[in-house]
């Protein structure tokens, strides 16, 4: 039997570069491997945006037309939606009792997000809870493999923290630990060249953007702004041009020349770009293709399907997790 | 049609005389007037009872055999038991969004019972959030009339402020705002007249006590220390007979006028502890008689039909949350 792989995203909108590169081109390698759950993690987005609810919902779509478009086989892999598995809402409830306050606040990733949000004592408790939510979400299928990236370790830890703590007052061995897969590829800077790709900075190539676009911000990439005439010596360190063919060129041998080239002064901005815009394109292409084809209708009954399948498998787990407790009164 | 009346203890043991003064005389009143859910509230029980389930698991029919010896009539009131609603859980974990830490760690009652408990930082979230899940328990019902001692006022506070937070974000009036019942009678203290009644003080009496074990509890309840001989002038304050006569013996001008022979000496302990067993045999033999009745069996088809019953009020309230918030994707 093949191990359980979970992973997903917020809906939060579209996805763009930095999530192909982070995470979905390994999703898609990895789907014939593992018994793949990919879930559209709207009630965590709702812990931050529940003032919002909108954008989560409008986001569900379109992060289910990238996964279909990217590659994503809904025949294997099974791409659910979260709030609509209200089993995973009733583990968290019980994973809440085997967690302390201080353990909650001393969680790194929680810390550091916390901070970048500017949050404190105003903190909602939904937000500081989605460790254990998380946990909830993992165990709940009994995942054992989670591809993350390298910030998110903390939340594996914490994860296997509380199974272990479930199975040793429980007396049971039903939730089981889980290990991060992390990803080779670190983090696709934004085309700004000052920030990570990001939706909110404006500074990414999203999956779904139209060729005229993907030009555009290719061309108004940044580079080195002291290499004006294609003459100039210029340089390849924190030059996003370069940053992007590195991963997105096939020949590396090629890239290898071209630096040398560039910073001896001859090779100009626009031929790199406009060979950037061939790889990308080589990328997108085919992603344009398979979303053309694709229905709202057609997605709508994938994602029916899929959280139908998920939702059979937290019952098990749920009526699993009911009996070690001692909770399944009518049973 | 009938306004929706929520109360419930949690199973960790039987239910005592203090239990009786304190609420359960006034719910039999108030379930002809009242729509009366009566909860067995397993998961907040749980949430300091986590390492021990048993205790939680045996105290559910020992509660329900209380529930209906006192004359909770099931064909009025829907008794039911929380765990099995996960309609609940779901509805809480939206809450928790709309609720900030330092909000619920200035709730009163939450840091009263910590410091109770002795519990700081080492506080379980579960325990911590406990608020939010009694106010997703009273909005899932619609309840709004909340039976509670004084102590648990900030409680039915915190509930209405998530119940005007919610109704405001989401531009809807579906969750409904309480109000707090406080009963007329106060604290009944324990037969050692230091502490109220208690279970782990080991000072109470149970409803299910058998006539000779309560004639063993009153014979050594505290009196006057100083109140040796009959002749001997007696003090009526802190006198726990007089407590409890005051309660629960009918002629309230009989119980003055022995009041006062007892502060002039005259009245004897034991002749007064005779009358209290007399009255509180009056009031516990039809309990007993009811218990009697009573098969476990026909408890488990009552806390069926009841759990079924609020099930599916739960579930229809959550659809109504989950349309508000815009959730219900495949409704």
């Amino acid at each position: 039997m093949k191990k359980i792989l979970l992973t997903g995203d917020r809906p939060s909108g579209k996805l763009h570069l930095g999530h192909y590169v982070g995470s979905l081109q390994n999703r898609v390698k990895m789907q014939a491997d593992y018994d793949s759950y990919i879930m559209i993690a709207d009630v965590q987005a709702l812990t931050d945006n529940f003032e919002n609810p909108d954008i989560v919902q409008q986001s569900i779509y379109e992060l289910a037309y990238d996964y279909l478009a990217i590659g994503i086989d809904p025949s294997i892999a099974t791409i659910y939606i979260q709030s609509q598995i209200p089993e995973v809402a009733e583990l968290t409830i019980y994973l809440m009792n085997l967690v302390t306050l201080s353990r909650l606040e001393r969680n790194p990733t929680v810390k550091a997000e916390l901070a970048q949000k500017g949050m404190t004592e105003s903190i909602p408790v939904g937000f500081l809870c989605y460790p254990i939510s998380q946990a909830a979400d993992i165990t709940a299928f009994g995942a054992e493999v989670i591809p993350v990236g390298e910030d998110q370790q903390p939340m594996i830890e914490q994860t296997n923290e509380i199974v272990r703590r479930f199975n040793r007052i429980y007396n049971t061995n039903i939730l089981k630990e889980c290990q991060a897969h992390i990803g080779i590829n670190g983090r696709l800077p934004g085309i700004d060249g000052k920030n990570k790709a990001s939706k909110s900075l404006g500074n990414a190539i999203f999956l779904s953007d139209e060729p005229a676009v993907v030009k555009e911000k290719v061309m108004s990439m940044f580079t080195d702004p002291n290499h004006l005439k294609v003459s100039d010596k210029g340089k390849v360190e924190g030059n996003v041009v370069f940053t992007y063919l590195d991963i997105f060129h096939q020949d590396k041998e090629e890239i290898a020349d071209l630096k040398d080239g560039y910073r001896q002064g001859g090779v100009g901005d626009v031929s790199l770009k406009q060979m950037l815009c061939k790889d990308l394109d080589g990328l997108l292409a085919p992603i344009r293709e398979r979303r053309a084809a694709l229905s709202r209708a057609h997605i709508r009954e994938i994602l029916i399907d899929g959280t139908t399948r998920a939702q059979k498998k937290a019952q098990e787990m749920m009526q699993a997790v009911r009996n070690a407790m001692g909770i399944n009164y009518f049973g």
